[in-house]
């Protein structure tokens, strides 16, 4: 993977090159390490000086399990700091086996017209089509499926994204043309800027990836991947619920989002979980199904596809993050709810965790009722129409609460809180604090880390984040999904020697924490000079003077605790 | 004045007390003070940790001319910042002849009544009045004297505060009844949190105010006051066409805002002029009228009356940044337009700048016309009707930028530019950017220096802004009107003689500045602590990018030049 592609969307230009210097940078670590080095961080996030960064992990195209997730960069819309969002889907391994290691997408057009990028091998075209303006991700993926053929890969955006609201998020199609998103900080308002409905990325088998030491690096991802299959986590308990396991874990800490993050556990929690879950699909039938991998040749698989009652499908994937926010923090107490207030969100191109904490602000403001599904539907509808109210809404909890006078708005730096309540799972709380990417779980995620370290109390929360932001930045570098770390973790080696045996390089297993460490350094310093300061690694108000039930924990930590996340 | 009285809105107790420390300090220096000592940076502006905080100037009360200003002080919702805004009238007299030094609203109220505080010398009381709930400012007033009687000072806010809008000021009576207004950072919002409609000030004349050294301090006030009435300008120039007086000259420099600050000077400028007005308003007579003082014994009186083609008032008073934001800025080229949106956005509680800047960025979303009167109107009316669309406008122009989608709106650290183009008037640039106030024009406006430094170049802007920062503050510490400036900045000894012979200190000319540096230093200080660090020290991009006509100038300060102004 070396050649970088650069589109400017002021002349239209594409241009070809490659740089040494990133060689072994990939995902995340590439796309904040661009934008640090060529965007102004006070610049306008929708203005022409902000870029968009597509880049395939590391190790994007190679046959270790689960380690083809493209990472999204930009100056985020949504939290006026640097922003990556990862997303499953073919378009990381297809970009690497078109030898792209990052699309860089910058300035702004001088035209409105509805713009695809399309890239096979070398021959690399910018094309109009109208057709698809403000079609929902779903009739999008469809049309270019008929106009480019099914062997492809496709990023897009709806409605949202095209409008630049700031909720906005970028989906992927996955093997089977379902869609995963890189959901978060509004990328998709920033894609929408520069004019791209979509990229379209020809995956082409016959091109395969250059390995410098094949064999040996098929050594340790065989290694990998099997150890991955006899995991009981990995191995089967994924595939069965998927991420919705957590559902009935999180309740029970008290740290289940429930009606605005008033309440930290749900009555109807047990109808949310991943065993009435793995139920229902399986009783309905038709075309639900559980254990897709979302990757190809991923041994994982914690995908599903939900159907209704008559088997036909609602949504896929239904995952833990939609079900706490879509599902207890709007007080749904059934899966079929959540699953259609997902769809409605994937096909408008809104992130549903944004959107779950948007509609339980404007529930609190008297907007629609708890467990109202009619009325939670037309505010999402509300958006796809591009009324005012629509406008408000699609542009996330933060703006919503302001312009609806509410002061519980779950944020931090901008951004709508995810899955865990943060003063029942305090770890969390520090993440979304002093994380350059704002309340955002994907990067540095507590709850795994539960029975290390007291979820309620002050004691190490500091340092359990410092480690876990470390650790999960440097997945998100290599292109690896945050459930294949249990073999990466217990012996980094293992993935050091992927990087030498892919590349030609001697790192060490240590070098490889410093890709992390080094990445979140210039993230955390791009957001100071974007003027994002140490004095707002804070939660909003409530969380500190609310007691949440039923632990009636508050959270506590002092800057100073808290500091200790901070690399 | 000595007399400090603290409500705790959470419990209703009213406490009395002194405080030695702060007896040299009134009016800015006074709230500003008061807040950085009590209020936690970080917090909500519209929740219980923030307070609310009256201070006359320290002058207030005394036979000075135009030294009775009262200053509001707060966290604003609008910058979340530090905020001061200053209004005429006669709260500020009425206040020290109470011997009130300072008021501190604090907490939040458990109920939503609508509550009004009572001064009467020792008999001071909060009562509910719900009948006054949503009334405008012209009703809340009627409303008040007929309940409290004609000798009152009132300052209330309209339903635009009452509903925690951004945008809301908060209303005062000039002698005659008429209204003024302490209009930016959404002061008016912070009132209403606290559930406080309205704080009537009984202003009993047989209450003098005690001078330590009373002829000494009448000997110094009778020159000042004979010096003001001998200037051109002063004495003559505002009695005639008040602040309006100077629009063709910011015209002129190309610096007048144009149809949301796309062009620094407006075709039909000259309609809008100081002297139309003044020919306007003597030719329909009636109860039109200029040469009016806001402040009891104010030799200045620039204020007037408007009056409609029939001689009845349509606003009082006309002024040049009401003209600009919601006269050229929206392509208005009559005076009868700008005066009946001025009243409605008055009568609402809306600051006339901010909703100037608003309607611009909601015209250029297309929400209604330039020139359009009734589209105007309706989208006003909108907030008084506290419809979505309303919710979102009657919080100011930021916010309507990000729901509407527009990149050029005319603002910096969240409040909007006031009537003088910073590209145009690069000192301006220089003020809103580095002010602790935001884009607020009475921090230091660089207007009055067009002559010593060249508007358009980059020479000399950051020091004189300090200059002007420093000397402001000052005159908001001690209640001066800005057009008292003349005789005490010729002679700052005048200052700081009267301050001694009115407490019986001994403080030089140049602890007078120091009042101000102070006061600016922990301004500052305060916003670090809030997250606004030095990065944010920055105009809109568009500023920077996109010529003005007829100057075609940006503006090109680096962050060195301007980082000259910070004290």
């Amino acid at each position: 993977m070396n050649k970088i592609v650069r589109l400017n969307m002021s002349n239209k230009q594409i241009g070809i090159s490659s740089n040494e210097e990133y060689k072994i940078l990939g995902g995340r670590a590439l796309t904040s390490r661009i934008i640090f080095d060529e965007v102004e961080p006070t610049c306008d996030p929708l203005g022409k000086f902000n870029k968009l960064v597509l880049a395939p992990g590391l190790l994007a195209g190679t046959a270790v399990s689960s380690a083809g997730r493209l990472s999204v960069g930009c100056k985020s819309p949504l939290t006026g700091g640097i922003k990556e969002a990862n997303c499953g889907g073919v378009i990381g391994t297809a970009l690497a086996r078109n030898d792209v290691k990052a699309i860089i997408i910058e300035g702004l057009p001088n035209d409105d017209n509805c713009h695809v990028l399309e890239i096979d091998g070398e021959n690399i075209k910018l094309a109009a089509h109208n057709e698809l303006r403000h079609l929902g991700t779903y009739d999008t993926v469809a049309r270019l499926y008929e106009i480019y053929g099914k062997d492809i890969a496709i990023l897009c955006i709806g409605p949202a994204g095209e409008r630049g609201m700031r909720a906005a998020s970028i989906a992927a199609t996955d093997p089977t043309g379902e869609l995963k998103f890189a959901a978060r900080g509004g990328v998709g308002a920033v894609m929408g800027s520069k004019g791209i409905k979509a990229v379209v990325v020809h995956d082409n088998r016959n091109r395969q990836i250059d390995y410098h030491s094949k064999n040996e690096f098929m050594e340790v991802a065989r290694r990998i991947n099997k150890e991955l299959l006899s995991d009981p986590k990995t191995g089967v308990a994924y595939k069965k619920n998927g991420t919705a396991g957590i559902v009935l874990a999180v309740n029970a800490m008290g740290a289940l989002p429930t009606k605005n993050f008033r309440y930290g556990s749900f009555e109807y929690a047990e109808n949310l979980s991943g065993d009435v879950m793995h139920e229902t699909i399986t009783k309905r039938g038709g075309c639900g199904k559980t254990g897709i991998p979302c990757m190809a040749g991923c041994v994982i698989q914690c995908s599903n596809i939900y159907p209704d009652e008559n088997g036909q499908k609602i949504v896929s994937t239904l995952q833990y993050e939609t079900i706490a926010l879509l599902g207890s923090n709007l007080g749904f107490d059934n899966l079929d709810s959540v699953a259609k207030l997902n769809r409605m969100c994937d096909d408008i191109g809104l992130d549903t965790i944004e959107m779950g904490a948007t509609l339980g602000v404007a529930i609190e403001a008297g907007l629609a009722e708890f467990g109202d599904e009619k009325g939670c539907m037309k505010l999402l509808e509300e958006i796809r129409q591009d009324t005012v109210l629509g406008k408000v809404l699609g542009n996330g909890a933060e703006i919503t609460g302001k312009v609806l006078g509410i002061s519980r708005v779950p944020a931090a730096k901008g951004q709508g809180f995810p899955g865990y309540d943060p003063r029942a799972l305090k770890g969390n709380g520090v993440l979304y604090a002093t994380s350059p990417m704002g309340a955002d779980h994907t990067a540095g995620n507590a709850f795994g880390s539960r029975n290390e370290v007291d979820p309620l109390g002050r004691d190490k929360q500091g340092e359990l984040s410092n480690n876990l932001q470390k650790k999960m930045t440097t997945l998100d570098s290599l292109g690896f999904c945050i459930f294949a770390r249990g073999p990466l973790f217990k012996d980094p080696s293992t993935m050091s020697s992927m990087i030498n045996f892919l590349l030609g390089v001697n790192i060490s297993a240590n070098d490889v924490w410093d890709i992390g460490i080094n990445t979140l350094k210039i993230e955390r310093e791009f957001n100071l000079k974007a003027g994002i300061s140490p004095a707002q690694d804070k939660l909003p108000e409530f969380c500190y003077v609310e007691p949440l039930p039923p632990t009636n924990s508050v959270f506590d930590l002092t800057p100073e605790e808290m500091s200790k996340a901070i690399l």
